[in-house]
């Protein structure tokens, strides 16, 4: 079948042909060191309430034996790559320690990994193979989320609205279809995105299910186009595509094929260090970055104003009164005084405890965000941090940070990422400290591994 | 839990305490007649290949064994409730003969019945829990379309959108949720609530997917709603809920919960006669009528002018040069010259012959669909159909359809729809003339019903 000559074309034929080789090492580097920190978040996820309900619907609705395996092994089954991946990318978008892509503002890692592992162990595909379909996924997924644009992520969760395209093209990848069964399954990944933000308000479970079931539902259009299933042939830009539908703004067409194969979407990847919301993050460390300099310490500080961009006022104005522990890492009051208080908001920092500390609730209402059009203009190319102090002595002090921590300019070190995966697992409740640093050491060598499986805690 | 005051909660509530004995026997008795139509279709349309690849899917990812059952006997397996609904719901969605429910510009057949069956024979409900839910499954579903409005649908299948909160519905009143549970269900399921039009320019399968998923999908809402998983409150009208998201245009919020309980939604859903697009009927009837009162000819037509509203010349603008059997379903001018040459456009009459047919695409070729401010403006309350035919002895001859056959205002007799059944059943290849003739007693006997397996062809 002949390929319409379109944008969505263009990036399905890329990723059908993508192989290992035409992978840069830096790419091929990077991409380890996601799937590292992948693996941590989806086992310090496992106990949410939302997993547990998805895991009886898997066990209820699905095969309780299967090629493709749970992160979280003492659930006891595998299954088949629909349903672990379902319950993988519920698992590993938990925490809020997920990885962001800043241009698309989508996550991932937790819709790629989940489904191109599932996949790959169904398919028995080896290392190589799937850090390539794994690398494919991203470029799919992240070029979308780009093409839709901050006014697509008003209403939608673009994780897993993009992110569905990158599974469809990650699974389609291992499944080694043509570009004409690619393109069919970008189309019935693209008429089956959903995801929407209504769930912040009252801080229900939605989130786990957009990333599951976008893993779900991209594995099924890939399937499903290798079993003759067409898929519309340009779901991105067609008069009733996702382009018209579920974008009421400005979009960015070229974003879904410039620089094809010459630049690589899991190089911009940022990894987050603290624990909380990624729209926290640049101001955390511009506060973290002015009390050090200046001597600044928590009880010192009468109040703090946050110049910011719209999407962040619009996310973390959802999270209302923090009344859980999940809440409370979207509030940018509480994150702020969690940071100021511990000098970190790391995975550990954010608990019960702390929702009743009086002198953190204080100074949370003592944090104002306000909009900042220079920094709104440069986003989500740049995600950058501002805060202005008042200190109770009368001092205004202010500080700048024009990245976090974890972005591509200042990432995470192996060193890092690797105190990182265990603190996650500690958090899991894995006491196999032994298993932890082998799977460390897989996932580092995972060019060479001959075989998927195992990655289980 | 208490609820809160919303539209949706009270939808919810209403949804979850509905009993078989509040229902008035007009309601029970035309959705027994749904259901009949509706399994017909579902056999008709079993050989479709959106549907063996769904069938293929269900098979590598779900289990083989389970309490629910495949309408298509020939299959040789049952499955878990959200497989079986899934492959059910995109086989009765094929031959363009399910019902159609006016306001909401929706067909709640083949999302509800597909969803409820499918829980029914998990959880062993008898015929009235069974007739209860469904009856359940429309109102939720038809409300939920019709505050949607036409500006939803000019982008979004919303038999999927707005339907897959009907299933969530349907699926929770079997499950005996509480309220609060099936108002998470209902959020569950909003915030999956995906199907794109974009699939009709280029004759693809997803229409099949869409309502397949809705159904798999608003169980998942259902099922994991009952075992914790939070849905969102107001997934309908809260600030980013599926009204600020999925509708560019007008919203209706008093159609979610006005006259609940004492209306029904059921009663306003509309049996197809023919065999296309539901927005081709009124113009059909239309010119039949006109054909028969003034004796004109097939050979005897120049040209016929048909004066629509909007959302018929987007859907049926899309269909291009009809180069398959089911896009001429969707060709205003195809359709016309079939009923105009056959006197009828039943299922038999769509064929790859027609398609070939110089006569029949000449006919296409003269008719022509202009924009009609006044059926606009009326439309979707009603469907109004006009046609104004030039004969080539010179004749200008015009004709109204106030409504089409099958309409509420002038629904199928059982006869009628015995009949039909009958004909979708040979049409899907089934030989055994006893087990059609006893499904369709079985049918009329629903609410007898211990059991509700068995409705297998």
């Amino acid at each position: 079948m002949s390929l319409p000559q379109t944008r969505t074309a263009r990036l399905a034929t890329w990723s059908a042909n993508l192989t290992y080789d035409n992978i840069p090492d830096a790419a091929i580097q990077r991409t380890k060191d996601l799937f590292l920190d992948w693996l941590g978040c989806t086992i310090a996820g496992r106990s949410h309430p939302a997993v547990t309900a998805i895991v009886n619907f898997a066990k209820t609705m699905g095969p309780t034996t299967g090629k493709s395996e749970l992160v979280n092994g003492e659930l006891g089954f595998s299954t088949s790559p629909a349903f672990a991946s379902l319950i993988n990318g519920a698992a590993s978008h938990v925490v809020e320690q997920d990885d962001l892509h800043n241009r698309s503002i989508t996550h991932p890692a937790t819709v790629i990994f989940p489904a191109a592992l599932a996949v790959a162990q169904d398919v028995g595909a080896d290392g190589k193979d799937f850090i390539t379909a794994c690398v494919v996924g991203y470029e799919v997924g992240c070029r979308v989320g780009a093409y839709f644009g901050k006014s697509h992520y008003e209403n939608f969760h673009s994780t897993a609205t993009a992110g569905i395209l990158g599974v469809a093209a990650a699974a389609a990848h291992l499944l080694k279809l043509d570009p004409a069964q690619t393109l069919s399954a970008l189309g019935t990944a693209g008429t089956q995105a959903a995801g929407l933000w209504q769930f912040l308000l009252d801080a229900t479970h939605s989130k786990q299910v957009h990333t599951g079931k976008a893993c779900f539902d991209g594995i099924f259009a890939a399937y499903s186009a290798r079993d003759g299933l067409l898929g519309t042939r340009d779901i991105l830009e067609g008069p009733r595509g996702m382009g018209k539908a579920l974008v009421p703004g400005q979009i960015t067409p070229e974003a879904i094929d410039r620089d094809l194969g010459k630049d690589f979407e899991v190089l911009h990847s940022s990894f987050k260090w603290h624990a909380s919301c990624r729209h926290t993050h640049p101001s955390v460390d511009a506060l973290l970055a002015l009390m050090t300099k200046h001597g600044v310490k928590f009880e010192e500080i009468d109040s703090v104003l946050v110049p910011t961009y719209q999407a962040a006022l619009n996310v973390l104005g959802m999270s209302g009164d923090c009344e859980t522990v999940h809440q409370s890492k979207f509030s940018m009051g509480f994150v702020l005084a969690i940071a100021a208080k511990k000098g970190q908001a790391m995975i550990t920092d954010f608990n019960e405890e702390d929702l009743r500390d009086a002198s953190i609730r204080e100074f949370q209402g003592r944090v104002n965000m306000v909009f900042d059009e220079e920094i709104d203009n440069a986003f989500p190319e740049r995600w950058t941090g501002r805060v202005v102090v008042t200190t109770k002595d009368g001092r205004v002090l202010e500080e700048r940070a024009a990245f976090a921590k974890g972005d591509p300019e200042f990432t995470l070190t192996r060193t890092e990422l690797e105190t990182k995966t265990r603190s996650l697992a500690k958090y899991g409740g894995v006491t196999n400290v032994e298993k932890v640093e082998a799977l460390i050491q897989r996932a580092w060598n995972l060019e060479n591994e001959g075989d998927l499986h195992g990655f289980v805690f």
